[in-house]
This record gives structure tokens, sequence and C-alpha cells, in this order.
């Protein structure tokens, strides 16, 4: 039994290397020179070739090296009768948080309105404003998004939730479902999307929900490229309904050289740096879940197929 | 009895009107018009004319509308015996680390770099640091400093601090004096000054001990202007040993229009907002050490002339 790292956009070296690290006995392979595929059980992915798991015969399970899923989703000859796993480690959320509290305290201190007043030399005194004056929204409260929730309450941010299914969690105001999202919206004077990907929210960032939107409102998008509708984003900024955004996501990544959010003085861009996999937390739950592949047991961190996360 | 408020580059307004929501019955003035001069005995001020004390013959206690009393020292004419305060309130701690960590995330998720690869178009995912992994040094060990200190260990920073004198704070290691400054400055990745001004701290931020700091480091300046040479960092910037500095005042307010800050593309300006006095928070103690004026007891927040702070 062995495993093998199918990874695109992705460096496969430091994950090797971790492994090696706390695992040297494991037979990790890196695709496309893994040997005789049928000695394959566990495929570690990012983003693999649609179609490639068919070339092993012998897989008893496919894990994704990062939080989501959706890349393999994707795969319309994804074996569904293999259970696929996902990378859940503080470090991810801790890495996510320290994004998201990174824009929201740029929003609040204001620094983003300075650098375009310092761009004309203008000193110009804005009215102050507390992080106990801003709301921040969350979609999705997920793993992440219930870590990121709570620790931006402790930094003293109101902070209301808005998900499919109704949340608890302690010091948010939580909303669920289509019924109440426009209520969430309206509180929301800045917008963080981590939402898994699945049929019902891509697209989910689009003119309407910017439009219920306080005036000023701010967006950020560190879930997927696919929740945005990228013209109604550019449209809610030009007309000024919208104050900036900063994503990290895109529809295509990289993001293409000649595409307009680029040049956009109101958006912050990064590559899809939000929350990195780092393989040295990443390492031990992959060998604990080849080990329970090995005895057959149950896996941690295993996806449902059906809801997409 | 009376109040005159003295300020310059600052709405006296929002304080008077705080005044009047809690103590209404207080006769409180604003300089100039604040009628016979003898029956003042409290002036609150921000940057009054020097010498103009002299003209309030039965005054008391001159009380600082912001955390620091530089300004008050400047003046050669300025009362000798008189009890000099200043604010002290959470919510300026709150505000200077609110400030504070949206620079420190900002340095941490390398914001700043990205901003710059964005003006190229260009997708270069940074190696991903974690607040862990970062140290922040703090100058000045006083009820800011220390504030800010606590907090930015809570966010997972590793924090260091120097100051005149010893201080004790949970979980950061402490500097004290010129003897050591250099092992403090050479563990400072991301350096934040927020020292009194003192003759002997006026121009420590300058080449000497920009140099000492490890390569890459961000230098912060939430002080006062006095405490930079300004042509130093400068040089430290260009000469890349800097990578970059966040700037909040100046030895020169508003910074005038041809400095050469303004359009350094590493340095990012912001108009002496920091931590900015709340009305709502100041008044009550004013109100308190006012009535403790008029009863003869020690004022709350009174400043140590000699040391300057």
């Amino acid at each position: 039994m062995a495993i093998t790292i199918i990874a695109r956009h992705m460096d496969p070296q430091t994950i090797l290397q971790a492994l090696g690290q706390i695992a040297p006995q494991l037979d990790v392979r890196i695709w496309p020179d893994d040997g005789d595929t049928d000695e394959i059980s566990y495929a570690l992915c990012w983003k693999p070739p649609q179609g490639i798991f068919q070339q092993y015969a012998n897989l008893k399970a496919i894990g994704s090296l990062g939080a989501g899923i959706d890349f393999l989703l994707k795969d319309p000859q994804l074996p569904a009768h293999l259970p696929v796993t996902r990378i859940v480690s503080q470090q991810l959320a801790q890495s996510m948080f320290d994004y998201v509290a990174s824009c929201a305290l740029n929003y609040c201190r204001q620094f983003d309105l300075y650098r375009k007043l310092q761009q004309d030399n203008l000193w110009r005194p804005l009215p102050p404003l507390l992080c106990s004056e801003v709301t921040i929204g969350i979609m999705g409260l997920g793993e992440l998004g219930r870590f990121v929730a709570s620790k931006l309450l402790q930094l003293g941010f109101k902070v209301v939730g808005w998900s499919r299914s109704s949340k608890d969690i302690s010091g948010v105001e939580c909303y669920a479902a289509d019924a109440q999202l426009s209520p969430f919206l309206a509180k929301t004077q800045m917008l963080f999307c981590l939402l898994p990907l699945t049929d019902a929210t891509e697209g989910i960032l689009n003119r309407e929900l910017f439009i219920q939107l306080p005036q000023g409102a701010y967006v950020v998008n560190v879930a997927r490229g696919e929740h945005l509708i990228e013209q109604d984003l550019l449209w809610a900024l030009k007309s000024g309904h919208l104050r900036g955004a900063t994503l990290d996501v895109f529809r295509q990544e990289p993001l293409p050289d000649e595409h307009p959010f680029w040049q956009c003085d109101q958006i912050t861009i990064t590559p899809h740096c939000a929350s990195a996999t780092y393989p040295q937390a990443a390492a031990p739950q992959i060998v604990e879940n080849y080990l329970r592949l090995c005895q057959n047991q149950p896996l941690l961190y295993q996806v449902n197929l059906k809801n997409g996360y």
C-alpha cells in the first residue's frame, strides 16, 4: 500500500517532506511518477486532472490537501463509492482568521481611505470608528466560519452570521436559509464569504445581494471564485454603493493578466493565500487517516459528498 | 469656578457637548471667548499657544485633552506649581490597539507586498507567515504600551518590550534602559514606537537604531513626530534594510504638502488618528477631576512633570 500526491498549482515537495519527517516508513509518491498505480490506496489531491482516479485500481480513499473539495466534485468520473477527506486544522483556521482580522481592522481604522487620500497628499482625519461600532457578517458557519466569527467577537466587533441550516454560536446573531438572508445583509457593514461552493451558493455574491448591504459596505471573498458574479461586483463598486472589496479567490486562477480586477483601485487582490495548508499541520492527520485506512477504520474529516462539504 | 477649553487643531465642540450631556450644571467655556478669565480654575488643552496660562490668575490645574502632554512641556511659561492631568481611557487604549493590530496583521499577511505585486498584475503567492512566527517589539510600556503588548500576545504574536525603567508584563520579554536596547532591536521584526516624548527619546528612531533591526523589518510610529529622524527613515527604506513604515505622527502636522513621505510607496501615512480621544470617554474623568479640584482632593491621571509622562 502506498500514498500518491496528485497536486497542480501547489508544490508537492513540502507535503512529502512533512510526511517524511513524522512517518519516514510510509511509501509516499508524487504523481505522475508514482510507479505501479495498483499499489496506491490513498490519493492526496489539489486540483488533479479530471478522470485521473480511473488509473488507480485499488484506491481506497481520496483526500483533498485543502479545506475545500469542490475541485473533486467537478470530476464526473470521481469514484462515488470511495470516502473523500479534507484537511481540518487549527492552523488553517488561525491563518484564515489572521487574514480576515487584517481586512476587518483595515476597514475599521479606514486605512483604505487614508491610502487614497495619501495619493493626493491629503491630510484629512476621518471620524473615528471603533470595532464595537462595526457589524461584520459571516456567510458560512462551518469549521472556519465559526472559528472566525468567535475570534472577531473577541476583537470587539459585532458579528452576525448566515448559513444554510441554523447554527448557534455564543454572541453571534445567526440567520439561516434564503428567508433570513435579507435581514442578515441589512445589518452587515463588512461581508465575509466563507461558504462552501455548491449549486446553491454558486454566484450568490451578485447584484441583488450587494444592493441589500448598507451603503458603504465592504465585501471580502475568501471562499471560491465561483461564489462571485464578477461584473456585478465591478458595478457595485463603480456605483459607489460598495466602498471596496478584498478578493483572495477567482473563477480563473492565477487571475489572468488582462482581468479588470487588477487595476481597480477599490479591489485588493491576494493570490489564494488566505488560508494556506501548512504541511506541518496537515501531515499528522494524513498519517492518521492512512493508518485508519490500513485498518479499515472510519476516516477523520470525511466529506458528505451529497452536501458538498 | 469654571472650565475653559483651549484647543487648536481639534474641534472643542465635541468635548463641550459630551461634558454638557453628563454634567449640564458645569460652567464650561471655549477659548478665546471664555469671558472673565479670573473665574477659570481648570484649563483643558490641546496644543494651546505658548504663554496662554499667564492670562488665568486663578488657575488650579491644567489638563491635556489627549494621552500626551509634550505640547505643554514645550511652554517655558507653563506654571510649574500647577498639577497637570492627561486622559487615560480604555477606549484610547482600545483605539490604539486596533490601529497597531491592523498594522501588525497587514505585515504578517503581507498585504503591503501583495498590494505592490497587484500594481504590476502579478500573481505570486509568498511563503505563508503565521502570527506565531512574527516578533513584535514595543518601545514604551506605559498605559498604552502595556495594553497593546498584552493584546498582541492574545492575537498570537511573539512580543518583546523596551522601556526606560524595567517592567514586568506576563508573556512579554521586557528589556530596559540603553544597555538593553540592542538585544531588543535584534529580535524585533516589527517595531512600534509608543514612547513618551522627552529629551532622552527625541530622535531615538534614527539610522543607528534602524540598522540594528533585522533585514526586512517594519517600523510604526504612533507616538510623536519628534521621535523620528526623517532622513534616516528614508535612507533605511531606500537601502532596502527596512521593508516599510506606517507613520501617524509627524514633526509638522498637518504634514506639509511638499513632504517626501507622501509619495514614498513604502510609507503609509495616517493623520494623527491612531488613538483619538473619544469625547464620551474623556468627559467623565474631566468631570471627576473638576469635582476633586473643587474639594482640594488629589487629581486622577496626574503627570510627573520631571519625567515628562
